[in-house]
């Protein structure tokens, strides 16, 4: 049994569940919604991911009687609260857009419906899968996008933090990688895993022939051979000659890469590996593997710029209450005033407006202030894809978004949801969101 | 039993074990050593965080059985490595930087020597909480620095992923701040949590007063009110009206901050709550913290700048390795000779040079190239504080760096360690490492 999540979670919440006991207030139904104000600086539209995993969380956010009496002792809480924690499971119902999808600014990329003692305990850990592999799905796609279909690897885990690079490797996948270095991903989420040899590997042998022996002794022809660790022409040459003209691949980690690829594709194919491909994997983001569209790559591995976000590390998305019923069991649309942090109040629906041929045109996010009953997600809006889907549906999670079939099938759903982008979406340069988010 | 850290890996360590492996290399001793080529743009200096939690996680860094079925079944290594694995403890020696150390450009942060299979092994986790973790610590130190002693929280958990944020927290709180949002910060390191509502709290009722007079009755007139979900004059009067002058803090989280606190502080002045503090917590970074310094702000929420790093997510430090034994049992230095990332080889050792008064002067590193006898970081150097303890000792880790004291000896280091350098260190602006690392 994997271990509770329960605690993943800012202390105010549960002072705010204290209160709301107190108050006799705990119980009133709340739909809380997720998204963001707007897009990292220029960003033409965002990828969402972490759909997928926060499912499995929910599911193991319990608190047992290590968490209780870590609360009780540290009185974080105390009594009606706490046994009301013992007994917490989540009962309401998520609806949210599909994991893969693209959002805009204020896309209600997720919405929480739930007594507010139940809705309020998710905030922390909604947001903190939500934001981080949202920035890493919204980087990697640019960089899918200018890769002109080139295999690309994600291979940043050193680069973030130990689990976070988990949630990084599987945000890239569904935005589009093909594979990652780090192998708990492989485990957990399904996602085929890539590496043959770092520097360390030659530095290690006596002679750099001595380890290409051992690596293609041990990995056969088909290996990868990192020849940059002395020299390139030399490790170039050598590597055929160890390997044979059907050598997998050589990788090159270091230089400038416009004129090195170049310069060893000549090599390679002079050496009549011609089938031998080039991998290069230096310090790229989506700017690198845009400079080298012309050059003769065979693949990319990105690391760093890919687990940060591209300058974006967060997606920014919040997490808000917008309406509520009151002791009449009237529905209320609520909204905090103050001018820089404004929410639209009231419950959404969304669908995206397309064009006969398929092209996104805009975002419509309809405010339903009055009617709450039956959810039905934008299924009356001619011409327009619903964006919601249930996720939970009264305490029961819907399967198939979850484990690695969830995970490829919010690759696959990307890969949709991004045909129907303008072209101008895929411009690196920074510009508005590609289409407007409006409300009906 | 808590879960193996084993699969935190890339994939190309085990493809490298399963080679040396075969071309007999395997068990050459080896010294890898984790260091910034650089700090990030325009630091002037960087803080060490993680060694203590690197530590749990090397002991539970073991291939069990789960962990030995998934590589063979996936075949990322077969048959000798395979059993190699399932033997696999980390029996070599680590020494470090104290956690809580300032580094700067090539410091040896961290050392590990041991055979070549097993130093290869620990890179991708040694790297990502390193780098992670160190780079929140030195992002938190310069808020630490420009908050003139006010209390810091940390608040960040929401903005990065779920288990990064446990981890942000620790590593904040060794830089200096005060307490942490996130309970499971509590739990595991032993940080003080904080933390009372949301905007949601008080939109959840009737009136603002309603929610207020709940959370008054729940968590006593000390708590910290909310005060800018509505008007925050109409807040601020309300709140000393239903706390009394006893109120304990009001936050606010949106608007001009300068203009803000100076109005609330007048008008909780003129209502007689002299003794009510003011917190806030509107997307502050170390500038804006600075920006607050003249106005009566008596505490600080820092959440987004913080766990993503003020702008450097990552430390960018790298795992190399520097020397290693040949067949006749002599050490090698060895180095990456490629012209950018060019390493320089070598065992290390560091000490930090001192004026008479204790101001750090230059950070001395001392490449011994010969002789790799007794380990003895620095004792030689006259006028110089030694940089490098012991944390692992063939095998056996050095307990007094780990768990909660751990956290708190590391918080104390950072202090004194910050307190020997020159006061250019503190100043935001860009500019080189505020003191040079020099070779000898």
């Amino acid at each position: 049994m994997p271990s509770s999540t329960a605690l993943l979670t800012d202390r105010y919440e549960l002072t705010m569940l204290e209160a709301a006991l107190a108050s006799g207030t705990s119980q009133r139904e709340c739909i809380f919604e997720v998204f963001a104000r707007r897009l990292p600086d220029g960003r033409r539209y965002g990828v969402l991911a972490g759909t997928g995993r926060l499912l499995d969380l929910i599911e193991r956010f319990r608190f047992d009687d290590r968490e209780l009496d870590w609360l009780r002792s540290n009185t974080v809480v105390t009594g009606a609260a706490l046994d009301w924690l013992a007994d917490f499971r989540f009962s309401g119902s998520i609806w949210g857009y599909r994991e893969g999808e693209v959002y805009f600014p204020n896309s209600p990329v997720l919405i929480v419906e739930a007594p507010f003692a139940e809705a309020v305990l998710l905030e922390t850990l909604a947001l903190s899968v939500i934001n981080y592999d949202s920035a890493v799905a919204s980087a990697a796609a640019r960089m899918v996008s200018v890769s002109r279909g080139r295999p690309l690897a994600e291979m940043g885990s050193r680069r973030t933090s130990e689990d976070a690079a988990v949630a990084a490797a599987r945000a890239a996948f569904i935005a589009g990688f093909d594979a990652t270095s780090n192998l708990e991903a492989g485990r957990q989420w399904g996602i085929p895993t890539m590496g043959t040899a770092a520097h360390a590997f030659t530095l290690l042998h006596d002679t750099e022939e001595d380890a290409f022996r051992a690596q293609v002794a041990a990995l056969g022809p088909g290996t990868t051979l990192l020849v940059d660790t002395y020299d390139i022409p030399e490790a170039v040459e050598l590597a055929v000659e160890v390997a044979g003209t059907g050598l997998g691949a050589v990788r090159i980690d270091s230089g400038d890469l416009p004129v090195l690829v170049q310069q060893v594709r000549a090599q390679l194919d002079a050496l009549g590996a011609t089938g031998t491909k080039i991998t290069v994997t230096n310090d790229l983001d989506e700017f690198a593997v845009a400079a080298l569209a012309a050059s003769p790559v065979d693949s990319y591995g990105v690391g760093t710029s890919l687990v940060t976000g591209s300058g974006a590390p967060t997606a920014g998305m919040v997490y808000k209450l917008v309406a509520r019923r009151d002791d009449a069991g009237d529905w209320i649309s609520v909204a905090k005033r103050s001018a820089a942090k404004a929410t639209v109040g009231g419950r959404k629906t969304a669908v995206r407006r397309l064009t006969a041929r398929g092209t996104a045109l805009e975002e419509v996010v309809s405010v339903d202030t009055t009617a709450h009953g039956e959810f039905a997600p934008g299924a009356e809006v001619a011409g327009a894809r619903p964006l919601l889907v249930p996720l939970i549906v009264e305490g029961v999670i819907v399967d198939r978004y979850r484990g690695p079939e969830g995970t490829l099938l919010a690759r696959e759903h990307r890969e949709s949801a991004i045909s129907e982008l303008p072209v101008e979406a895929f411009r690196l340069g920074r510009g508005e969101p590609v289409i407007p988010t409006v409300y009906r």
